[in-house]
């Protein structure tokens, strides 16, 4: 129990500057608190959000950034008060590792939604010093913010499911789109929207893949299982899958037109919106008003629903489809990344990596 | 029972180009059916809509046409098949005379999602006739488009509630926000507005009307009631009422900014659009996705909750806020609507006017 004083040193790779290029990094963790859970990092998804946070596209990234939020790895050390975990475990850690435990969201189990959520990596913990990411050795971890890994799931292919798997099922849970029979469109097939195929389809929908090209149609319907397969420019087929689905799930990252895709909502329908876009989307309220549809968005997903999407795939015997590489490759795979070259998410195979300073 | 035979021919005041300027015109009304209500029309609203539609502003407009889709009125007659209404009852007429009674919306009583849906005016009706609205003698309405005026309501007051009192109404009731202790916010005091005032405050909310200046404050807050008045310009107040709304019903009916009211909305809070506007909304997605919050829309009511809202006021003791005007005024009524210049809402005393043609 937080005895042993697991090696204080760790490596990581990291950006130091805008290029976004990742080096090898050596710092310090804290000590194992009380609550805390020494992890050795065993595998680590690569999100496109590292892609902004270590170019700094959103204008907030601080140097040297360990990224990487889709964590597994085994426990070595557990401190005096958890309970939860102990040593040898296989756990997770995603995108979070601290929140205010005070507020309404936090209150309410959505600690996501907290205005001093604490990020895995590029913020600051309450000790004052910045938080570092799943490129490395190992990490600390608040008890809260880690989760176990079912036994029976891969740990490489439940990396992804932290972040890309959790962030679709929370909003079909949220707004009450788990039930079996719903017709369902997933726009962007990366790392999110594919396991929003396979979530979606796991839940019994019909699923559409909504694409701007009919490149992936074999990939969608065959690998994938996707129930149909709709190219946004076909101006016919677009006209007669109107009105047709209950929701679509939106994770392209890059601004887009939306008024097709809500043609294609039926009355009270919902467009979700996952990507972060920080230039304008647009619409025209008819659209909305005459059939009572809504635009929204959702925001990855609360400890307690990655407990429950892990478990969900688990008894479904889903996994996602992943790509395995080293460390040394990373700054490959990100350029690969950028241009969507990967089906459908890396996972670094990160204890198999070498570390050199 | 459909015996006395009541004069078929009427006479309206009708648009005839899109100038949109009324003058009288005679025309010959169908029989009445074994379902229709002839209805001698005593009051009727002047809904911002009748703007639009008289001046071609949507493009869809024929002539010549007799707007007005607020109508209260006196039955003079009734088909075979009519059981709600007899002869001498006070009834009222809102946007729509007609729908398919066969699809999803109508099996869910939300008719005035039909795509079928028929107009009070500006429509063909069944026989292949132009349908034409409430300023004029008559009309006649099959049974399903009639509802009841409660006795206690003052008919001239209750017109509004045809249009615009259950336009805030229904998506109050459909997202969930009919009860006590909601925070709400109204954006845009006309006609709709005002009655969201009125209705939101019934409900037991805390009401915030929102204005893009202060010249309203007084009227809103002694007048209309409510809790509490924001300047949109008003940086620093805007900011400290950041994330307090559960709700804001947008009736403002040309483009706008919809940032700064996104910011008001707490976690999973709504900005319900009740405004049709053609030209393109903004919005930036993170401001959705960091709240779980929701961009919709709701189109007017349906005759269930038409005669809900009209139940509500009676019960509640409110009424909507209102000019009467004769017909002869009815040009310089829509002038002044239309430089919003009427405290809120225009209803016509059609029975008390003259009629030449």
């Amino acid at each position: 129990m937080g005895s042993v004083g697991a090696e204080r040193k760790t490596v990581g790779y990291a950006a130091r500057d805008p290029s976004g290029h990742l080096t090898p990094y050596k710092y310090t963790l804290r000590e194992t608190g009380p609550d805390d859970v020494f992890i050795k990092v065993n595998y680590c998804g690569i999100c496109h959000s590292d892609l902004h946070q270590t170019k700094n596209d959103l204008g907030m990234s601080n140097y040297p950034m360990v990224p990487g939020h889709e964590v597994v790895g085994e426990v070595v050390e557990v401190g005096s008060a958890v309970t939860k975990f102990a040593v040898g475990d296989t756990v997770g850690v995603g995108c979070l590792v601290g929140c205010c435990n005070a507020c309404k969201p936090c209150e309410l189990e959505i600690e996501q939604y907290c205005n001093k959520r604490i990020w895995s990596y590029n913020d600051v913990y309450k000790d004052g010093k910045p938080t570092q990411g799943g490129f490395a050795q190992s990490m600390v971890v608040h008890q809260q913010f880690v989760v176990g890994i079912p036994e029976g799931l891969a740990p490489e292919q439940a990396a992804p499911l932290l972040c890309a798997g959790v962030t679709v099922y929370s909003p079909l849970k949220h707004f009450d789109l788990k039930k079996a029979g719903l017709k369902g469109g997933i726009l962007g097939l990366g790392g999110v929207g594919h396991m929003g195929v396979k979530i979606a389809k796991a839940m019994g929908h019909h699923v559409t893949v909504i694409s701007s090209s009919d490149k992936k149609r074999e990939e969608a319907m065959a690998h994938l299982g996707a129930d149909a397969y709709l190219v946004s420019s076909d101006a016919e087929k677009m006209q007669e899958a109107a009105e047709s689905l209950d929701y679509i799930i939106d994770t392209v990252p890059v601004n887009h037109p939306l008024e097709p895709y809500i043609s294609l909502l039926k009355l009270d329908g919902k467009i979700i919106l996952l990507g972060v876009i920080n230039t304008p989307m647009q619409f025209i309220t008819p659209m909305l008003m005459l059939g009572r549809k809504m635009i929204t968005g959702s925001f990855i997903g609360s400890i307690k629903e990655t407990e429950e999407v892990l478990e969900f795939c688990k008894e479904k015997g889903l996994c996602s489809s992943i790509e395995t590489v080293k460390l040394d490759y990373i700054n490959a795979a990100l350029e690969r990344l950028e241009k969507n070259d990967v089906r459908y998410r890396f996972v670094v195979d990160v204890a198999g990596s070498k570390f050199e300073v």
